[in-house]
């Protein structure tokens, strides 16, 4: 006798209208478009100024926000490194909104290389543009826009990324965004970096 | 000294370009069409057949299964009271979809009332459409697609809906789909019920 486990007795629905059929729609490809950097480093703003450029464009987008997810969907998660996984995973979320024709913009910390590299196992092909935001520790604590670097270092929270947790810097992300002779990219100028790329490899279009 | 718990020190970021706007963009107002009945009762093909109308005319849908998120998202779940639960809760990704613009067409046994209310909960205004697939059980078993009420009859799985769970009924669903004069409704005529009903609610328009 069996008993019920998960992922058994689960049959794969096939719908006859599928991505293609809703990018044509659309006008253009679903992606994601990962942001992944630390606190202060501007991921939301870049995903904010890029969810704007698009939709400018004509281009149907959403962002998912580490922190909006963590408010619903994640919201049993805390920080400790298992539930940091978990909550990547869960983001496979994104791999649907791909699905669904959009260009889904995700904004993570993310800071371990194999979560994000196994986010980008789960998307066909070169639907998954990783973007870097490399900005330096110290500027993004001196930026400190949530206050938490300060509470990080008087230890009133444990397990910070770039404090007392570690940052793994991508090896081969699809986009940086850095500083230029120590100034950095306006949100405009940054979002116009992603648009470019999307441009043309095609993604602006079905 | 303070630890890190569940959404704590997570601030909410707002994008300036919104549901409105991408409402706008897909001449559409985003929606969760959630379709609740027995296994065999013709969900998915509901699903399948309002999808392709929708697309017809020009609407961007998107079909969450049950199955297939059991397949991801939700795959550490198996079919437990609260395993069921949580499938339903880690649905609120359909209230991301709504969010996105898109009209959502959730497909899920969803067999306890607390749960789907506890999803009209989420969504604001009436944008929780509950379609109740209202077949006998004599006929889904007869059915029986994916063989399993003979599994379930036979004891070889456990706590089946209909069977050995219990099928809570909706009190107050948007649309029931069901027999008349003992006949089904064609998959035709059943997305046709669905798309009237959001045709005259204005889901269709901007």
């Amino acid at each position: 006798m069996s008993t019920i486990t998960n992922s058994t007795n689960i049959f794969w629905q096939e719908c006859q209208i599928g991505k293609p059929d809703r990018q044509k729609l659309l006008n253009q490809k679903g992606c994601v478009v990962w942001i992944t950097g630390l606190s202060g480093s501007g991921k939301s703003t870049l995903a904010c100024s890029l969810g704007r450029e698009l939709h400018t464009r004509g281009k149907l987008s959403y962002v998912l926000d580490g922190d909006n997810l963590r408010h619903g969907l994640n919201k049993d998660l805390g920080f400790k490194p298992e539930d940091r996984t978990e909550n990547i995973r869960r983001t496979e979320v994104a791999k649907l909104f791909a699905d669904a024709g959009l260009i889904c913009v995700a904004s993570l910390i993310s800071p371990y290389r194999r979560d994000r590299d196994a986010c980008r196992a789960m998307l066909p092909d070169a639907n998954f543009i990783e973007v870097f935001m490399n900005m330096p520790l110290q500027l993004c604590e001196a930026r400190d826009p949530k206050g938490l670097y300060k509470l990080a270092r008087s230890g009133k929270i444990k397990g910070f990324t770039g404090i007392d947790d570690p940052y793994e810097p991508p090896l081969n992300c699809e986009i940086e965004i850095k500083q230029e002779n120590g100034v950095c990219p306006t949100p405009t100028a940054m979002a116009g970096q992603v648009v470019s790329y999307l441009e043309n490899k095609g993604f602006l279009r079905s």
